[in-house]
């Protein structure tokens, strides 16, 4: 069975993300004013062939821990959704 | 009152993606066989002061449109989240 999960890694809150400052810059340039803070991660969907939902769950976490996020830096959050 | 929306930013399905090949190299190389599919995009965490729901994701989508995913290849989603 084919499982999609979804990973969303995000620099930490409490480092700096120059990315998402300079994405701010930009918005404000446009006038969007009211926009307070920017921050800018990645969003990785895998298709998973796993029995499980906890076997597609934990091969992700191994994706995320080898491969995918580097733990000094960021944080990852996963979650798997029914396939279409 | 400040409104934390998500923005998910993902290459269209039709294109090729080559960061999300490159990823499933990687994931191959590391034993990781199950994974039969991979896709990478952006994930944008806006704080947004607004007066309704409504009017947060106007702003988002008016940023997202104007700067933050470039329609020619990507697909954007919103996503109001109660602020924590």
């Amino acid at each position: 069975m084919i499982f999609t999960v979804q990973i969303k890694v995000m620099p930490l809150k409490d480092l700096l993300d120059p990315q998402g400052k300079a994405v701010m810059g930009g918005l404000q340039n446009l006038g969007l004013n009211t926009v307070a803070d920017v921050r800018i991660g990645k969003h990785i969907d895998l298709q998973i062939e796993a029995e499980t939902k906890e076997a597609a769950v934990a091969i992700a976490e191994d994706a995320a821990k080898k491969l995918l996020a580097n733990p000094v830096m960021e944080v990852y959050e996963i979650q798997v959704t029914p396939n279409p």
